[in-house]
């Protein structure tokens, strides 16, 4: 039988009613299927600025990915709470933030460009800017794997960024933009209105190109996002499982699985948050959310608040008594 | 202000677009006004047999209860793994298990009777066991109290239990048996018609006297959900907050605060099970629960999951830095 099996035969011998740990007897056989047997938890944490911000998209000035970097790197920021927490020490990594930053312990700090492009006049990325932030989330995963870890929550700073997510989720999906594109940060009904119109734009200028998930990604994205990208590739060949979290990671590991759909095996989906394009892009993804708490944060959060019941699941199946072994009488014949 | 609208405020300071944190801003919100700002947490398992279980309503057979007891007692069921890993110590009471059990230091082994009456000729209770059920739970809310723990997992285990659960949340919310009748822990479709139709009659003996919240309590709970009853009013009275799990614990809730509404504040929804009047009953009880991890095993191992969730928004509350003390601009106004 297949190995994933075996472990469900294992779940069966324990001490509980067949099937009744529910979700968490998934994630157990998905954690043994993949040799996961003790969890080295961390997150990884990509900021970068966009073009597209120029246009008005968001309810946040772009100044505020700068400054929310700043808050990550003095552990001020809702991820640090939670890493401190849940034991998943954070790296923040700069590919393209628009201001310059100093040099910080916890700062890979190398900006490809200063953000992206503005996608509605041009490619978010040019392909050598493609290739160099995939390489940079490439090199992350080296470090990760380098330092030990295997379970790595991915999140992401960026203001405007849930307008590439937007924009990517349509591509990848062929869903019209409406259902996908949310309020991000906040909009009203006016700002939301203009961000599909720009969003419009946008698709009518790159329709065209759109025919590979490289261009997909290129043109639509953005540097945090193809770093993520690289980083779902690079942590999946090095055997590191990954917690998606929000909209924005989960838009990068629909690019990654795009890219190379032997990624999808090492995806948890950390929670489902409030914007409607997620819940489409998890479906997608064919993917379910472990947490649905009506976030919106990105960072990380929503992934480092699934950690404690991936590590619930993994020590059921590792610590529970079996039938045999507690001397529990079977489930009657029906 | 009323303090609830004062802590709302606190959390708009914070790092986030406002109420990005979803569902955990409603749950610091919860603890801040209860005045746990430190969480001490503990696990307390109620166990009893039903004497409805004489009329095969459930899978397994009446002496797993005793047997899975002393799975308690050695450390090696579900709730025992989940306690470890999340630092929430398991108390066991025997509240009236069918058969004599020895004495061990984690079990409060005060049996009422040999299991409850079998509802389907009489009530499972007589006044003076539901007294000393309620006293029962009353007493380990107090050592609870001594022990200085203010937010506690309550679960439960009895084989049958599921058709008590059922009964009394007809009883409580009107509704038909049919919807709020599930599978335990795994009848198939002849044996679910069978419980229904046992239940049927259950409720047609009892019926005229099912006017207050005692007696519907009385007549169609059992030992282990009376105590629980009594152990969530006793809770609330020394202000610790209470966990509850599943379809079981929710109806002794729901019986907690039929007889004193005011016990409500102290209340959070762990999960939602598979038992489909488990959903019912939170929505009666106006609680939204934490988790869906499609889970229906009880023992308090849904209530004992959330925990780390709890934890997590009370650190988020207390930790985040705000926006002035970061230097992050503001929304932009729209």
């Amino acid at each position: 039988p297949a190995p994933e099996a075996l472990f469900r035969a294992h779940l069966d011998t324990l001490t509980k009613p067949l099937g009744a740990l529910g979700r968490l007897e998934d994630l157990a056989a998905q954690l043994q299927t993949l040799g996961l047997t003790d969890l080295r938890k961390a997150a990884w944490v990509f900021a970068a600025d966009h073009g597209i911000a120029a246009e008005g998209v968001s309810a946040y000035p772009a100044e505020v990915t700068r400054q929310m970097v700043l808050n990550f790197l003095s552990g001020g920021a809702a991820i640090n709470v939670l890493s401190r927490l849940h034991n998943a020490p954070v790296h923040i990594v700069n590919a393209g933030v628009a201001t310059a930053l100093d040099s910080a312990p916890t700062l890979r700090n190398t900006p490809i460009r200063p953000g992206s492009r503005n996608m509605l006049h041009e490619p978010a990325l040019s392909e050598a800017e493609l290739n160099e932030a995939l390489a940079l989330g490439i090199e992350c995963a080296a470090e990760a794997s380098a330092k030990g870890f295997n379970l790595i929550a991915v999140g992401e700073m960026g203001i405007a960024n849930t307008t590439a997510a937007s924009a990517l989720t349509a591509a990848l999906t062929g869903r019209a933009l409406y259902p996908v594109t949310g309020r991000g940060t906040g909009l009203d009904d006016a700002a939301h209105a203009h961000k599909i119109a720009v969003l419009e734009a946008v698709l009518a200028h790159h329709e065209p190109h759109l025919t590979t998930p490289e261009e997909i990604l290129r043109r639509l994205g953005g540097l945090e996002v193809a770093a993520m990208t690289g980083f779902i590739l690079g942590c999946a060949s090095h055997r590191i499982a990954l917690i998606i979290d929000g909209f924005i990671s989960t838009a990068a590991a629909a690019c990654a699985v795009a890219l190379a759909p032997q990624v999808h095996s090492w995806l948890f989906a950390g929670h489902q948050s409030q914007e409607p394009g997620h819940r489409i892009l998890l479906a997608h993804l064919n993917l379910t959310p472990i947490l649905t708490l009506d976030m919106r944060l990105g960072e990380g959060t929503g992934a480092v608040l699934a950690m404690p019941i991936l590590e619930s699941a993994l020590a059921l199946y590792t610590q529970m008594a079996t039938f045999t072994s507690a001397g529990v009488s079977a489930a009657t014949a029906l």
